[in-house]
């Protein structure tokens, strides 16, 4: 079961898009992950850090850490240097786990925010990701994904929206949504 | 948190396309469900019924039910009969667990393709799920969703592939991809 040589790669996976499904895959991920030992952490750059959603009850009880570390910036965040200040905050946590090779799989939730809204310059990121250990795969969830971060990944897929029931006006829904 | 009236719906769901990340957002909602303790299942059309991968540990570990009931097709079948007869076989049995009400949330992984081949009529699994019991989810993943599904359902992502590592002759990760 065990890759070898040039497919044992560490790869930059970029799950982007205006549609569903980006921070669930990245939990797909963590989940199948878990499931091979793998030493696999998330960080969550927008996600509130009072969250308690499903992902953040069930990444408690197996012992994996998923960690929200925004103030559930949406686009209506009253104090932007606070939401900024706290992605600036996470992006050292980040740099650090990184570096650390404590980890086979980090998951950056949202990091493609920071990066548009240009608080941390992609040429940084993207020099951050060129050293990392060689083995580690990181994965990145978020619209707007930079162009040069598209360029730099091994893997991007566009999330694209067909058709989404708040459209219609439905709500999230728990266990579907969070 | 509960919700309630309209905003308690039972969606359908569809993640298609060619691109990565659709039975792995699958998988993430499957993840998220379970930290809610809500009653879900996942049944895989494709998958060879000995596949051992890291979700299948993962859920194994867990107590969740996700079941490979495939042959392993993969547009290679040997046998395209044996292949037919599977699937047929295990819509049978998601008829029974969309029925019974025993979810809240069931995963249809690579459905679609019994569908876009015509072994299954799409015209009989919309009726299957027009009857199903009113708040229960169905995740439906595959490529080649048909149209006549895409219009049923409440929510369609379209994975649209970017770039994917296999061009560049990288084969797929454990923990990642399997």
């Amino acid at each position: 079961m065990e890759a070898t040589g040039r497919s044992r790669a560490g790869l930059v996976i970029v799950y982007t898009g205006e549609g569903a499904g980006k921070t669930t895959a990245a939990l797909g991920v963590l989940f199948r992950a878990w499931g091979r030992d793998m030493r696999v952490g998330a960080l969550q750059f927008i996600k509130h850090s009072m969250a308690n959603n499903g992902e953040h009850r069930a990444a408690r009880r197996i012992g994996v850490e998923l960690k929200p570390m925004g103030d559930g910036f949406t686009w209506r965040s009253r104090d932007i240097e606070v939401t900024k200040g706290l992605a600036l905050q996470l992006w050292e946590v980040c740099k650090e786990k990184i570096r650390s090779g404590n980890y086979d799989i980090l998951i950056l939730d949202e990091f493609t925010y920071p990066l548009h809204y240009g608080w941390i310059a992609v040429e940084e990121a993207l020099e951050v990701l060129r050293s990392r250990p060689k083995e580690l795969h990181v994965i990145i969830t978020g619209r707007y994904a930079p162009q040069d971060l598209i360029d730099f990944a091994d893997l991007v897929t566009e999330m694209r929206e067909i058709k989404h029931p708040y459209r219609k006006g439905i709500k999230a829904q728990p266990g579907i949504n969070f």
